[in-house]
């Protein structure tokens, strides 16, 4: 069985984004829980990728890391952009071996290089080797070493896309993406959670951003919708859901009814 | 200038091989510092390596992961090990940059494929782009994922020469490999340190090992000879110094004198 499905692990979902490395372990357990419970359930091969939430956040923005390399503190930030994304991560993979789950770090930063921010070249064979074993493997948002502007964010949603499209090229049929967030998905004006968003509708969509300020498109979503949006042209789903709600990531992965956006085709 | 060293902080220095998961705060600290103020007075390239220690030779003798891909549980060892490697290697790197060091972790098994053992494809874009930005790479003893044997144990030693060898290929001038460990080099039937040992004097001296107990080449001294004589044929040298010495490290690295074996053609 070749069927993947690639789950984030939401910065804001996994941290407390007021106060700088400070993770939130009941939730990380719960997710990790879930995602054990659902893996013993179905044999979808799965990747996770977690966010960097208030860990990487405060030194991203004093470097202003995402510029590239702008003067001689770029590699000072790099450096300590790199160890603060590092150390969440390895706060997530204790609680997935914890959890039973045989998960192994696939350091972006290691493995990945970026031109103007975009993912160039990857090297793809460790991933492989982990998923035809079954493993679990997990990448997170990472600075980026980039051919162009020296160093960037890598955004766990462009490694995650790019992971899917790779896969889908070499035969593997990608289910899809989950985002686990803490919103029911993308809201309408009323604050309503849209069920389905297509290209279409989300151009329609996108033109009402600029003349209602109703819509919660807060936080990244705007982001989070236009990757998936080009992931979807490529016939790659994602399912945007709210983590913080018990049930959620389990029912998501084993494809049951969950509220929340589904962005496709 | 593309001089560079490559530099390993040996397991048995750095970790209480009596206890699991215990490093030495206090020489991780000094050996840190050393070299940030060597690093001021030299424009040397550096490559760290940190060997593992007691973090992930219990899971890894309990695994048996050095064998391979031997029984279910072989997966869980991968995870395991995996992970308490990394975890050694952060608390190494939060030292760097404590030193002002802008360090980076390259983390092996994301980014080394190796076949029975020995390391057959690295992606060495990133190592390559860090060096140019005079940054500090770090890798460290890892688990390898195998083509043949689907696992493996990827040694400080074996990671530091293929990088030391093909940074050579590349036009880089490798200096030296320097071996801090925990011994003043290697010693003579008579515990006296052999101040330079090349490939002949090897062979001689490797036939002694047989008919005398009274060399000190415990605690894995012969792999790494091995593993430098292999070097040394190729033109590479590699130092080895005890780094429980105060002064020693930067000495090496100042290429000053300092007590323990050369080894070279």
């Amino acid at each position: 069985m070749k069927l993947v499905v690639l789950i984030k692990f939401g910065g804001s979902l996994i941290t407390d984004k007021t106060r700088s490395f400070t993770s939130k372990p009941g939730t990380i357990r719960r997710l990790c829980l879930e995602l054990a419970r659902a893996r013993k359930k179905t044999g979808k091969l799965i990747i996770i990728g977690n966010g960097g939430g208030s860990f990487p956040h405060q030194p991203a923005v004093e470097y202003r890391t995402a510029e590239g390399m702008i003067n001689r503190d770029s590699f000072r930030g790099i450096a300590v952009v790199q160890d603060a994304a590092a150390r969440l991560n390895r706060i997530i993979v204790a609680q997935l071996l914890r959890a039973g789950e045989n998960a192994i770090t696939l350091n972006p930063s290691s493995f990945m290089i970026t031109e103007n921010g975009e993912i160039k070249k990857a090297f793809l064979v460790p991933i492989l080797k982990l998923l035809e074993s079954k493993m679990l493997p997990v990448v997170y948002g990472d600075v980026g070493l980039d051919e162009e502007k020296g160093c960037c964010i890598l955004s766990t949603e462009k490694i995650l896309n790019y992971l899917a499209l790779k896969l889908k090229q070499r035969g593997y049929l990608v289910e899809k993406i989950i985002l686990a967030g803490i919103t029911d998905g993308v809201y309408d004006s009323r604050g309503k959670t849209i069920s389905k968003l297509t290209p279409e509708k989300f151009s329609k969509f996108k033109k009402e951003i600029g003349v209602s300020d109703g819509i919660d498109v807060t936080g990244g979503m705007i982001h989070k919708v236009e990757q998936a949006m080009k992931l979807a042209k490529k016939g790659i789903e994602t399912l945007i859901i709210d983590g913080k709600t018990t049930g959620n990531l389990k029912k998501a992965i084993l494809d049951q009814e969950v509220k929340g956006t589904l962005i496709k085709k």
